[in-house]
């Protein structure tokens, strides 16, 4: 690799148009600046948002895309001003890359809602060069958007934290849930749900875990330690245990009358996905009871870190199933059929085999 | 009046069928327990829940229905054991007059949102009577669900804060919008609307009033001292003041859409009435500025005393058209037309003419 070079040979697995399959890529980032680190990909999960932008569901896609926003790695390179880094380092980097830096959500440390942020892959870095996913050989960032994995962490199964990780612990801690003896709802069990359950009963938190399913009942409460179990389609049941806590919902569409009757008075929904299409909202329930349904996205790089050091500490990990990169495609269906229990995470290194 | 009858006749102004309109009613009330005070009504204001409930537009009402919940009156009565009142005081009479007093929301201060809560009228007592409004000349109530007016408070004017000012005060405490520079915005400006943005200047709030049409505009600003005005209809200026502070919404039907467009990262839209049909959630906007829409209905009475001790305080009563009681049903249609600026009040000490 030559410095001098604006650019840098990549290799990673894209999609190139709205069939959302994958196949090899190579193409190039942006060579390593002075506060830049290079990170060697080691593993990456598969997020449903990176098959719903493969596929182009959003309507906002540019092809070629290489996704993966759930990445663990080793830096292999440092920029001559980096501080917080060195070779070698265990290190994470999630949904987004670039932020202006100077904006009021930037300055306030809440810049995953700064209005000029950059995702890591289908955004574009301030030098008008493309940002490609985790699916692929390196990451060129700068240092600002890796959290530090503490020595021993298992990477497989700490690269969901990035993103399904981030995504449920800062709404947790930022709308005043995550307390001992506060109790939570968690709707759905997949790769949001199942690190959510983990990351309330860390906290000392009660959580119930809501399902269309009782398929899910005994995964629940006896391996993830969920204090109770709730089937949405189970009206007897529902109607005794209304009036609670919090929330978490995902992207599945499901109608909100029901989950805000599961709210206690002062009682907050959680949106951590777009339903499509847009439910209905159910205002006599909110007025009557001072619920509020929010949303919430992804988190700020110093609580992603927290969130990271709080895993860590309570030995915190996604369950996994580690896939080769060529099984790419598979896991896509399967995970567009739910079918994954409940992350799969690409074991790049060893099975990504870039031509150099 | 025989203290040994369990009844007192008592005389009003009733609807007793869907077309809502209100004649000339003779009705009884419980006698004045222990714990009661029996109120002289001097004025009652004219919300448009009176209308919707008189009309049985939420399928849930009794005939016949003597509407009024902002009521201000004249203590006649105390029971022995009363301690807050005593006879000659001046009191206010709002929403509800029975709670359960044993769930958490009692226990809490939050009495509003108790299971049991009945409204002061189309309500129930536990004794099983019917709850009857002020649209009449006198009310029995437990000394719990009067808050104290301040001598030489206006009491017409007064009479609509216990409904529409509660409405507006308790959600901007609970929220944490009521401090000095924080930014409202204001949807409609009517009964609630104008109250809303009194308390935010005596807050020290900056308030931008947003309306459907610039008709209001004069009146906003120069009149009530709000800071800015929006028409909604205008997209390029609901463009350029993208990005604020939070909302009250009343219960005309609006998209919420480009009203979660004007919040601000962390912003708060908060719905005081119900609109028909629901709207949709705008899910995404809210997850990309973990903005949030909440309900919030009627207030605490511990909130009502204080509310009418910081209204006394900042000289805010509501802007009132004051009306003899036989002009209820004009005042009905004008409501219903948006014709009123800003609370049609009733002078009923002086029109209602009861035949005792």
């Amino acid at each position: 690799m030559n410095s001098e070079q604006p650019q840098v040979n990549s290799y990673g697995w894209a999609a190139t148009d709205t069939s959302g399959i994958l196949s090899t890529f190579n193409f190039t980032r942006r060579t390593n600046g002075d506060d830049d680190i290079t990170v060697k990909v080691l593993n990456c999960g598969i997020c449903h948002t990176d098959l719903h932008l493969a596929k182009d569901e959003l309507g906002m896609t540019t092809y070629p895309l290489v996704p993966g926003h759930e990445i663990s790695g080793q830096v292999t390179k440092v920029g001559r001003n980096v501080t917080k880094f060195k070779v070698g380092d265990k290190v994470g980097v999630g949904c987004f890359v670039s932020t202006c830096g100077t904006c009021d959500n930037c300055k306030e440390g809440q810049e995953n809602y700064c209005p000029q942020v950059q995702w890591i892959f289908n955004g574009k870095f301030p030098d008008g060069s493309r940002s490609f996913g985790g699916y692929s050989d390196r990451l060129v960032v700068h240092e600002r958007y890796a959290v530090r994995f503490p020595d021993k962490f298992p990477l497989d199964g700490a690269a969901p934290l990035l993103c399904a990780g981030i995504t449920v612990y800062s709404p947790m801690t930022y709308f005043g849930l995550a307390e001992p003896g506060k109790h939570m709802g968690v709707l759905g069990l997949g790769g949001l749900g199942h690190l959510a359950v983990k990351f309330a009963k860390a906290f000392g938190m009660k959580v119930t875990v809501i399902s269309t399913s009782p398929r899910k009942r005994k995964e629940a409460v006896e391996r993830l330690g969920a204090d109770a179990f709730l089937v949405t389609q189970d009206q007897d049941q529902m109607q005794r245990w209304a009036q609670w806590i919090a929330y978490w919902t995902v992207s599945a569409s499901h109608s909100l009358l029901p989950l805000v009757g599961l709210l206690r008075t002062n009682g907050k929904l959680i949106m951590l996905g777009a339903p499509i299409p847009p439910p209905e909202l159910p205002v006599l329930p909110l007025l009557f009871g001072r619920k509020l349904i929010a949303g919430s996205a992804c988190g700020s790089m110093k609580e992603a870190q927290e969130m990271v050091d709080f895993a860590a500490k309570h030995n915190i990990t996604a369950d996994v199933e580690v896939i080769p990169m060529d099984y790419v495609n598979t896991a896509f269906e399967r995970l567009a059929k739910n079918d994954v229990k409940y992350r799969s995470v690409i074991d790049v290194a060893n099975t990504l085999n870039p031509p150099f």
